[in-house]
């Protein structure tokens, strides 16, 4: 059901790949809401990915772009704006990737130079993206910024990697730049901090499921999906929010503000038990629950 | 301009005063985004206040209530759900009081009596109406509750006084009620830190205008309004909020994640200089925004 | 071993039951590193514990004195002062009880009048030792003072009920109280955040021993123990952290800063798996390590 | 005076330029506490500094090594065992370097190649030390690492720029690797993040001293010194803090904790009054300070 809560605003949208993408939710649930906009990737993954069909359903314009690439920023803004018929209202960065993560080095080995990778993908296209879209005075007063984060920028996820280091740098990156955009345009930009979601990208790394079942036993509410996180991005573009800005926002499902919960707890104890056999379940006592509580 | 977001949502609103108060300007917006609730406060503040004004302009209800009385809470509870016709939605909580802070009795010299009745008041009234809420079974799945808090929860300001410690209690419930409600109903609980905001209540800390107008100087966007913190509640609301549960939402000009800006270190030197006549402004170097950036 | 670290100095020790108590490991090393110091702790508590042979070991007195009580922190903190010949140079508090957990009552079901309770002994009761030694100008000028907190003041676990709203509350006084104190008398007031530690108090807690187990499995240093609290709390009444204050110092292994570690992931993994019978374990893959890191 | 806590410990730090670096200040203190280590710093900086002197008095060895470079670190570390008998106990980060803020270019027009090279020499340089550390195995077991930061990693100071990024970096880094380095040999890794400090690298950046002042008046002990934080690094790296990992640990008489304190919001009234000439000052009214409290 659409609000009209984006009804008239122009945006630009990177990282969609694919009907699992965030990104791809987000533009989807932002043409329901009456937003006009340009949709980007870099060229490789809009190879991969079925980005024209989203462009299609959403009468949208496709720019590839490479996000590292200050030309091809230059290049993508200035036309979006063309197309849109005037300045940006919303930017969303859902960007991020380590070759050291691909290619299954480990953290205490990096290579430097896939490192310094990983943080210009991940981390320093945000930077570049603002300060183009700065540079042309692109974005509207009162404009919205929302990049994606993870939890791991504040506690270490083994397997993780650099990325943590990458999202810890993004988040830092989201408060330096919307210090100044905002004193200067009023522009806002926050961290949207999802729980672990399984796009293409989460899915590449291993022991991600178990990873997942967990924080989704955790979370009161269970994990967050991608849809989920799109109405969430909505609500961060539309003007009921424009006083808030720097902020790193958890859209877990609670899973960041729990230390031990009972269904959690309760798994795990199943990993000393004596297992009955697979298929059948440990008879689960009510008891259990009350003196918990 | 409404965006229905809050259509057919049943709500209760503690703690509107006047027109100057958080709740009031929730509950404006509230009405126009297709709310229905009912608006309590106590019996005192009701006197003191205009509550019948706004129940007149959003054609709620007004049930006196103490929100530190048990039987006060589950008689406005179950009667709110007759008057709306169901069950409850969405809760606001903008309750606060301190009678060291009144008496002007300093930090380290509380009186405990009165620090106990601060916390029952600023705080345990939240856990006794989610308590009695869910004893009633009277929020629906997927219901939202918000507490309005300070960031003195988490920093020291001179003059706070008890109210800080109260702060910390009230977003600590918020997290402990939150996992509960949540695991068993999908009902999210948070709280929204806001600005400095000159309500009648705000207006009782001495120096508070300084205060109010540093961390205005502070905040790349300035200070949120009571009209402004509005618009975030209905987000938090409505159904695009879902699995935000158990956080604490900065909403504040980017207040809390800023250690020190160029309005406020300009303003900051001048006490160090030798002052023009009052009413004479202090020239301004262009060249000292450069120097900053 | 002796640093000498407290050579000289006089304390307050609050909460030695018995040799796992965390206070009773502070009073030994205290003690070696050459403080003088008072013990004390609830009538009931000195009855049930072994208090004296503590004393005797350490050639301290014990004064009994209920901490929420006034009169009798006035006296404990006179008596000290005479006692030890002059004022105090460190206090700790390792002091909390819920009546609530105590009887069972899950934090749903709250009795306020026990809530009221459990911050008065395990929070207010820091705010009260500290107004009292204000009152008398009972600490010399950069004395240290030192609480016992849990992770639970920050994120939620089932069953830690409202010992975690007490922990929030003690956490903000330590700051409130911290500024007021810092900048009169430069004495500085912190929080340690100790591990699960199975002390008499912490076995009362029900599931506690596999929250512990997945404590210790989440820090890569595992679990702090007791002896280990207390040489970090010499440090922290030594006179080399003289500008640390209004702190939650994090003593737990590393616990605090993880999200998923490799040995906790692995365990609860084998909750899913078809277990072999008790006593063997299961095959250790060594490739799972490396595929994580 | 010495306590020994470091007797028989060895070391690396670096970053010592001259007497006011804190690397210099922890040198002098570790070597009065008992440690032997080496001293090292980039070619450049030795130059420009007074290195040799610091080494005389530590009766410690100096060997020039660029932070960034692998063979450097491998040379450095190799030879510290040689010249120090064995494996090292403890390492000193304090190295920071941006390019951006030396050429004046402020944040939203970052040059990329020098943002590179800002968190090359400010924070990758810790995890290279690390990760060759590591391999060459030259750690022993519940070995102490402390790398030193700024709160500017948590909330955006103007003019700090992209440091700000390397600070956030380097705490994720600290964490990333602690988790690692501790589960496989009980090495810790810490950052303090220090009050502004009057070093040769911080008297670099402009508006710095006023910013000092606001420091110091809203820390209630006031701004830590270089000597202050030498105090607090020994305890860290001595075998009483063995379970305190990856935290980020303020020294910094409270600053972190301050939302606002008397002294600076009275210093800051004072740039709205009538200000008599200079040289006089604005006379001070005792019943300020009791309103306030």
């Amino acid at each position: 059901m659409s609000h009209n809560l984006l009804k008239g605003k122009k945006g630009i949208i990177f990282g969609a790949l694919n009907d699992k993408s965030i990104a791809w939710n987000v533009a989807e649930r932002a043409h329901e809401e009456g937003a006009a906009f340009v949709l980007t990737n870099a060229p490789i993954a809009m190879r991969m990915g079925s980005i024209n069909e989203l462009a299609e359903k959403c009468n949208a314009r496709v720019i590839a772009a490479d996000a590292t690439n200050l030309e091809d920023l230059e290049k993508l803004i200035s036309e979006s704006m063309e197309i849109l018929g005037g300045k940006i209202d919303f930017i969303l960065h859902s960007i991020g990737m380590s070759p050291n993560v691909r290619k299954g080095i480990p953290y205490d080995e990096l290579k430097y130079e896939y490192y310094h990778r990983t943080l210009d993908v991940s981390a320093f296209s945000l930077h570049k993206v603002l300060s183009t879209a700065r540079k042309l005075d692109a974005i509207n007063d009162w404009g919205s910024v929302v990049a994606l984060t993870y939890v791991a920028a504040q506690r270490t996820f083994v397997g993780y990697n650099d990325m943590a280091d990458a999202k810890a740098i993004l988040e830092s990156i989201s408060r330096s730049f919307g210090y100044i955009y905002g004193r200067e345009k009023k522009i806002r930009i926050n961290t949207v901090s999802q729980s672990p979601t399984l796009t293409t990208a989460g899915s590449g790394i291993s022991g991600f499921d178990k990873l997942e079942d967990f924080a989704n036993r955790m979370s009161p509410l269970g994990n967050a999906t991608a849809e989920e996180c799109a109405d969430y991005c909505v609500t961060l573009f539309s003007d009921l929010t424009r006083k808030v800005t720097m902020q790193n926002l958890f859209h877990d499902g609670g899973f960041s503000s729990m230390g031990m919960s009972l269904r959690a707890i309760q798994q795990y104890e199943k990993s000393f038990r004596d297992c009955p056999p697979i298929g059948e379940d440990i008879p689960f006592d009510e008891k259990d629950v009350e003196k918990f509580k």
